[in-house]
């Protein structure tokens, strides 16, 4: 017996950008950061974040519907993920990738159909054909990618501290370290570890701040340089987060050649993405980044744990190895 | 124990329009319709669809990372969901609802910020304040939105068909009807009930068509009428789905009361809505769609059973009663 189809499944995934959008809008009104402070009513709630009383109520109860807040006796609060995760003022904050999400992809993947049909990116108003160098060209963006890459990469980050055998090596750099997510949480559990963020010039002094912050500017060195025309800095481990899926086939072949070169023998690379199950089937979100690729990049794309194996072992790697870790992203492990 | 939080959920939703905009932009290129004539592999899809080489197999299986597509031995299919509903050859076909929201919906939400904060609509590049006219005077966005609102209507047409007590009535009349999913459906399940459907002007021909294509031109007519300036149509039975949202509380009310007064005593009103639950706090799609009418409409707004009960009350109706039907919808009926 197998029950009737029903279009159910079809409007809950067709309908997705409603729940998506209201919970970008709430983060871009800083409603949960206001939360954070203490439950608060509707006519407060109102008044701090400047809604409309037309459509206040409607906006926080889909919120309380789809499980990002709570309500009881007419006062709304956080739930425990939305009190961790999108209160600005706790270093757990994930919403920078959010805030991107609002401010650039929902409208670029207004045209996805045109990316599909031309294989062209569509971000940015589409004027410009590099998205890293329009980042890296105004400062005040710059912070905010970085920000938001420290959410990307925070769920990541905690994993690959615990689960890579860090007692076997005494040193580390992290390529296209953004402000620092990784290198500062990997130093934090491992004490006997120096480690180096590797990034353009002008994240040099938001690394550093960020490295201070936590007390950690002795073991972590800020390295400047670029992938693409400088040689990758030294150490026993070398970290790529997000970065391959960034570039095409080529040009994610040129780095893991040069991660190769700058390692020594029994050295290690850790590349960790959102990695497309080897079977192209279940990962939905490893997909869809590969079209928020598509739509972002010139070439870039996501790919299997089976295809960043076979380039590591072009690139002169001895052995390869893949390992979940939580949320959506794994990591590849090639020994030299 | 409670187990430590994680952001998933909350990325889960965020990025709700990924998957989102990949159905909706699948349903614009015709990828199921093309697939409901029989399974094709990547390189015949790309050709027949226009999709460029890039990304056309992560879009492909990124759909069938979301169970909107099969796959097997490298040539894909539609799933029993997909070739029912969002083949455009089908009677079943509800993709009229994901084609308006792909070329209207998807852009309006990216303005819900200043929704929520001023309490007005956001629609059509928010050069019209009355959408219905706009709609109304093209003839073909009209037919493509009467289309969709069939889509909207299937499943609740096939519930309310078989829940309410047809027997006890010989007459009916759906205000709004649209392209006539509803009265068609009723018709052709109670041989015994002559119908009608009520709507402006311009939707006569579509509605006469509808219902000649399923035999029906005896048993259905339509009457022309504009229900803020006209009295409704004479029947035992009154259907209004999906209207009542579409405006303020005073055209609620003003509506509720013409349809009480156009019924013989003993006569039943239906209104059929995405209602919000009473308590405000699980129908995420009801409150959801609340802001869809926000961004759409000057007034509009969805309501919970008790609401509408209690409008209906006011409106002189002597018994009420809320049945849930198929989906998100549910049915308020009101007896004179």
């Amino acid at each position: 017996m197998t029950a009737a189809p029903t279009p159910a499944s079809i409007f809950n995934i067709g309908f997705g950008f409603w729940g998506a959008k209201a919970l970008l809008s709430a983060v871009e009104l800083g409603l949960f950061s206001e939360l954070a402070k203490g439950p608060a009513g509707l006519a407060t709630l109102s008044g701090r974040l400047g809604l409309h009383q037309r459509s206040a109520r409607d906006f926080l109860d889909a919120l309380v519907a789809l499980r990002l807040l709570e309500r009881q006796d007419a006062r709304y609060s956080n739930t425990a993920e939305t009190d961790m995760f999108l209160d600005k003022a706790k270093p757990t904050y994930v919403g920078g990738l959010l805030e991107m999400a609002n401010a650039r992809l929902y409208g670029s993947w207004g045209y996805l159909t045109e990316a599909l049909k031309t294989g062209q990116n569509q971000n940015e108003g589409r004027e410009t054909d590099d998205v890293f160098a329009a980042l890296y060209a105004d400062p005040e963006r710059l912070r905010g990618f970085l920000a938001a890459m420290s959410g990307v990469s925070l769920s990541a980050a905690q994993a690959i501290a615990a689960k890579f055998p860090w007692a076997n090596y005494k040193s580390f750099a992290d390529i296209g370290c953004a402000q620092g997510m990784m290198p500062v949480t990997i130093a934090r559990a491992h004490p006997h570890l120096s480690g180096a963020g590797y990034d353009l010039p002008p994240v040099k002094p938001i690394f550093e701040e960020y490295a201070a912050k936590h007390g950690l500017s002795e073991r972590l060195k800020f390295v400047t340089g670029n992938f693409f025309t400088d040689p990758l800095p030294k150490a026993e481990v070398l970290i790529m987060g997000h970065i391959l899926h960034d570039w095409d086939l080529d040009q994610k072949r040129m780095l893991l050649g040069k991660a190769n070169a700058a390692l020594p023998k029994g050295g290690a690379l850790i590349v960790y993405e959102a990695l497309i199950d080897d079977e192209r089937r279940d990962n939905a979100f490893g997909l869809l980044m590969s079209l928020n690729m598509l739509i972002e990049t010139k070439g870039g794309f996501d790919f299997t744990g089976a295809d960043c194996q076979g380039w590591m072992r072009e690139a002169g790697f001895s052995q390869t190895r893949v390992e979940p870790l939580s949320g959506p992203d794994s990591m590849v492990i090639a020994i030299k």
